[in-house]
């Protein structure tokens, strides 16, 4: 993971296009999206899309600003690790032989990872944890294995207490 | 959950407007998204999707075809429950009292969902598991007390031992 890279949140109308539109956006502008996950929430008509961007402060307060433009933007605000829970998800697939499973069973303890599926000659784990963990063991597990595949969630975020985001905007 | 949910996962080129054009394709045809993350993969210049859409067999078939027919889209498979790991992302935070916590954490137990911050009023509370399972969960946890705010990853999936979608296609 980059050093310089923002998280937004964002409550959206959950309409047709809106995630064209959003991702129309970045890409017209030359915005960097690194991540990018978008899913229901507990009200059926409004989104909740989480964008990992790189780029400086400049660049984020500019992102911002052109999605608050949006007619679809409910809100949008930037989380930080300090404030905020950051989490993400990863299933990573190994070649491993029979022989090496204890080895890479020691890995995964470190690392709070789980073992989902074991192959002949692969095995396939999952880990939870910020992105810097995650980055941290897929770094770990492909110097030492061989990395067939892997899916990563990409970032979610809640902010910590009391702060947060809600829909205080009706649209 | 719904029944006729669809787990897709496509190997895209790792190039500006790619999301736009394919959440473009779903929105002008009308296809609906339950959820998309899009994120890194092994390999740089590749983007991984996972697109969970609802519809019946003939839809999902129309939508892989139009996804092949893009020329960023490297390979789109279609992954079940049986063949595929399939897991999925929540943090979830939640009005509970003091002298409620205990009670909470029965019920994280039994679901292994993590206590991930705890403020006066309020616990950020993490899961990772099938969507079924988060689906599960946030109908208890929504029944006993007042969510405040959600965030779901969206699912991940890969396939299970040596099946998997891999870049054999030259773009």
């Amino acid at each position: 993971m980059k050093d310089n890279i923002h998280f937004l949140t964002a409550l959206v109308n959950n309409c047709s296009g809106v995630l064209t539109r959003i991702s129309g956006l970045f890409a017209r502008r030359g915005y960097n999206i690194e991540s990018l996950t978008v899913c229901g929430t507990e009200n059926k008509d409004v989104s909740r899309m989480t964008i990992v961007v790189s780029g400086d402060e400049k660049i984020i307060e500019q992102i911002i600003r052109q999605l608050e433009k949006q007619i679809e933007v409910i809100k949008v605000e930037e989380v930080t690790t300090e404030e905020s829970v950051i989490r993400e998800l990863l299933l990573v697939k190994i070649s491993v032989e029979s022989a090496q499973r204890t080895e890479v069973m020691s890995v995964c303890n470190i690392f709070k990872a789980h073992i989902v599926d074991i192959d002949h000659e692969s095995l396939v784990l999952e880990l939870t944890g910020k992105p810097q963990k995650i980055d941290a063991f897929l770094s770990v597990i492909s110097n030492a294995y061989n990395v067939i595949e892997l899916a990563r969630s990409g970032a979610s975020a809640l902010m910590r207490g009391d702060k947060g985001i809600y829909e205080d905007k009706t649209c």
